[in-house]
């Protein structure tokens, strides 16, 4: 088998533990040297192939590249450029492997979410078609959690458990305020369809720690008499309530909570925001001294405090990418396969991408309680294993040690140029 | 020397570390078993006293005691109640001296600001001219960072902590989506009237790490122009820009630039919030593609992400509080002093509480740079050993293991009520 190179990418939102799939590719094709040259990563995603904008990984350090395993964001750019269809847009999936092509580029690995695994798919197609031989590999990334088939997506489990300690910690300091000051904190997270970051919110109380939660999910209408009223006990019972609401909130009619509220200075509605919108009807409603945070994009960078399991997970995902491609596999994803709850136990499957794309995994019903306010035990066996674990990254001067790689340009091959 | 009972409470906004200063004067007062009997606490800090509802400590174990170094929040409950002026309301006084009576109460602990300072040196006073012995000793506390005399108060330098740490994290995720969406993200940090910890925030960046920072103080009267044009600046030449504002900006007139914007759908103006006018601003004049994160409340519980060095001069303040009312103290407080920055060198001194009341430390001008956004090498060298070192809380199920008190009270000895 000739050796070629390998073209890696990251897509859309990035995560905690990106880099953790990245380090997880380039740790194993570099112990295949036999099989994969270089691993080229794309400057800034898929916009990096189709500029020709490729970034040399073999001028990074071994040490550099172990680094990345604790380091957040998306190391060598992500972007939020969907291709279009194969049929509106077949030249950019044309410039796609003719930048391959120069490049002698084998492997494709597409680290992201439903978008990317439906590119991923049809770059596949595409160069089969073209008599290119490329083995495309997509590697699951979303803290939105929406990915068929695999147990979890990496980069959720580390937002859940981010999202659960500061729950309970805000919740733990509401609790000393509340008897003269503020009753209500309110904690906006990310999840604009789904409700599993904010399912997560559930997991700060437990039975050692009793904690009034009241949950606003997207999947579930904004009730505002229903919400008051939960709020309002919880506040009389145990004088003070923690509300973790979704930025994907929808009032009856479908449209975002978030935008029911706030104009700024001139008059704009002001998008996004969702607590403070929560925070105005609590105050005028019920009169209670509020509190409110919006975590946006801490949650999904706080490498500090990711769970281990994720951790692990996204590097296994990275590893066994580059093993199904050694192994001949095409149009794949590795998968995350879940034999037990508790202990959880898991390994890497795979599957294939035409089951994959396009299908997104919906939070079932019955992981929210019959009020639509809370989780369900379900929820809970499902979560728990998810933010199992610490792996805290090293610290240097009080603050962790993240990388900053090189990146440095591959030299460019074609003379022509693409317009993104 | 008679054993008499000691009374401790917290007061104000509660930190992540306020516990272990009362795991400080605990487990000290156990050691002294010969001249302190038993701890009570105020249940909601000084209205616990002035309504004789006390918090029996001895009901709580050794473990119990030992778990509150790493717990958030105030395990006995805060207060946001300021006493009055001795001659404008001698009876609150009076009534702490009478409550204090009956239970036989010789040692007054108070863990908080500026005002509980001097509310403890008051009650000091009056307790004298009432011939009550009584040794009122003030805890330092708060995560403004606005006491005098000590090299800083505990609770600050683990926001300052988790502000630095968030920051640079947040970084990384925007600096990885500038390319094609998010150029700019914004964070609100505390400070109503102190830019100490905003100034934490500049931590993000290092050597190793050039992250572009542009840093809104309260000190400095927010200049639009100026603002606008460091941002752009800052995203021609990196690609994108982290902006920390602490929620005590005001415009050139005095007004909070938080007040400067929002309004909610009834048209009342919205509290709190100037993150979400900083994007309103940087979006309608530069058009870039913003980000806002409120940190609020998760910042001062954040418990998980500590700093060593915090948590443990808390302990040694509680600590050294009981030591020196055993030593006959009174109207002191122990502080911070600092000999050394690079390496860190500190011991605990202490200040007459005459000293400390009613005076208030400010940002030092020459911390901030002179364009009046950024910090100097004189704030980071102060700065960064108040970050140094973690102190991880003990994990169950993905989560800190935060101990909840049994919080019993003490009978009630009195048959007055007192309204607060």
């Amino acid at each position: 088998m000739a050796i070629r190179n390998a073209f890696y990418a990251q897509s859309g939102g990035v995560t905690s533990v990106i880099n953790a799939s990245a380090c997880g590719v380039i740790e194993t094709a570099r112990r295949h040297r036999d099989q994969i040259g270089n691993v080229y990563a794309g400057r800034n995603g898929i916009v990096g192939a189709l500029t020709e904008d490729l970034i040399d990984t073999a001028q990074e350090s071994d040490q550099a590249i172990a680094d990345l395993r604790h380091t957040p964001g998306g190391a060598f750019g992500s972007c939020r450029y969907k291709l279009k269809g194969l049929e509106e847009n077949r030249a950019q999936y044309e410039r796609l492997i003719e930048v391959f092509k120069a490049h002698d580029i084998g492997f494709f690995f597409y680290n992201g979410g439903g978008d990317s695994a439906d590119t991923c798919l049809k770059v596949s197609q595409l160069s089969e078609k073209m008599g290119y031989p490329l083995c495309a590999i997509h590697i699951p990334k979303t803290v939105d959690n929406d990915l068929p088939i695999t147990d979890n997506c990496p980069g959720f489990g580390s937002v859940a458990k981010y999202i659960a300690v500061s729950t309970r910690e805000a919740s733990f300091d509401v609790a000393s305020m509340a008897a003269t000051s503020t009753k209500i904190f309110v904690i906006e997270v990310m999840g604009r369809h789904a409700g599993w970051i904010a399912a997560a919110g559930g997991l700060a109380a437990d039975q050692k720690r009793d904690i009034p939660l009241v949950i606003l999910f997207p999947e579930i209408p904004f009730d505002q008499a229903k919400f008051l009223a939960a709020v309002d006990e919880k506040v009389k019972h145990y004088g003070y309530c923690s509300i973790v609401v979704s930025e994907g909130v929808k009032q009856a009619g479908g449209k975002f909570l978030a935008d029911a509220g706030l104009k700024d200075a001139f008059g704009h509605t002001q998008l996004g925001g969702v607590a403070p919108v929560v925070v105005s009807i609590v105050k005028n409603e019920l009169g209670y001294r509020c509190h409110w945070a919006v975590a946006d994009y801490l949650q999904r960078a706080a490498r500090h405090i990711a769970s281990r399991t994720d951790a692990e997970q996204a590097y296994a995902l990275g590893k066994t990418a580059v093993e199904l491609a050694l192994a001949g596999r095409n149009a794949v994803m590795p998968t995350i396969v879940r034999s037990s709850d508790s202990p959880y136990r898991w390994e890497i499957g795979h599957a294939d991408l035409s089951d994959v794309a396009n299908v997104e995994k919906k939070m079932p019903r019955e992981f929210i309680s019959s009020d639509g306010l809370g989780i369900t035990d379900a929820c809970r066996a499902y979560l728990l294993p998810l933010i199992e674990g610490e792996d805290y990254p090293p610290y240097k001067d009080g603050l962790p040690d993240y990388v900053v790689l090189k990146n440095a340009s591959v030299p460019k091959k074609l003379t022509s140029q693409f317009a993104v």
